[in-house]
């Protein structure tokens, strides 16, 4: 099952939190695919902010939901003061940490969600790297090469692809799902096939 | 618990359809409050026509998941050949039905998405009442009806008033929980208040 997330996205953030742990008790794989919303929000919606804050009425929904929902899963919250923060080298940095990308991944969600760290800054990066068992240095190293760079493009235009149009997403064969709240469906589904 | 819903919704349908069975399991009384999304997108995102018409990324999406959602739910489906359907009358017939009115929200959402019949016209309205056990005649009249005309114009202000910004919903002591997919969440929620 592939797993696509922006680090910005409130609701990414449960998913990243819970996803490893249900799909382990399913026995399903996961493959990790930080994209961009940035430049998919531009191109449907044609915004250049969160929808959340561009929708008032829904974004005030939204952060009710995250306590309720972080309350119901145990998981940290604190409001991010920056929101949406930039997430362009997060992403990067978390495709440049090789196998220990679930590790780093969940790292930088908790810095930017349970603790309000800002997850733009390289140094907060490499110390969140290395909180998680990996190597800051080279993975911020990596961050910045054409190789990684270019991997964040495609991945973006492949989630374009596939229709993706907000954040998490669950693919399984092919096959969509939106929204954390979806993420025993796509195991079912994976499951099946 | 009450149950917001507009009838032109399809994921309300999929909630209209497992409200009371899920409700009544857990002990919880429902309360059916039909009322127009029109008003509140015009109001908050400035279209005349469905979010899913308008970014057809995410109503390509959307028509996807609602086949796997009834399938999952073992619920009849049928893509509406007109969508969306005008709901104005639907939504009068359903609050002139006095007590009969969850048999009838249910008729109504069956005709629209298992039928693809044309809820709109007061015929087709009078047939569902009567299949639905009530009285097709009298449940037109109340229809037509200031009081029911004023009711409705009041559910629609007051879902604006709790922050609805779109269908379904569920609210608990004026907790919000948006999506069909957050019934078993509200219901938690009632029960434990």
């Amino acid at each position: 099952m592939q797993f696509w997330y922006e680090f910005a996205s409130t609701y990414s953030y449960l998913a990243a939190m819970r996803v490893e742990e249900e799909c382990g008790r399913a026995g399903v794989r996961v493959e990790y695919k930080p994209f961009l919303l940035g430049p998919i929000f531009t191109e449907l919606l044609g915004i250049k902010d969160s929808p959340f804050n561009v929708e008032p009425v829904r974004g005030r929904y939204m952060w009710r939901d995250l306590e309720r929902l972080c309350a119901k899963h145990a998981l940290p919250w604190r409001r991010p003061s920056v929101f949406p923060r930039p997430t362009v080298l997060a992403a990067r940095v978390a495709l440049g940490s090789g196998p220990a990308i679930a590790k780093v991944t969940r790292a930088i969600f908790a810095a930017n969600f349970g603790d309000d760290l800002d997850i733009s800054d390289p140094d907060v990066l490499r110390k969140i790297v290395a909180s998680a068992g990996g190597d800051g240095e080279a993975a911020l190293a990596r961050a910045q090469t054409a190789e990684v760079k270019a991997q964040l493009r495609a991945n973006t235009a492949e989630a374009q692809r596939l229709g993706v149009f907000g954040a998490p997403d669950f693919v399984v064969g092919g096959e969509l799902f939106f929204g954390q709240d979806r993420l025993e469906d796509a195991i079912a589904w994976a499951q099946r096939t």
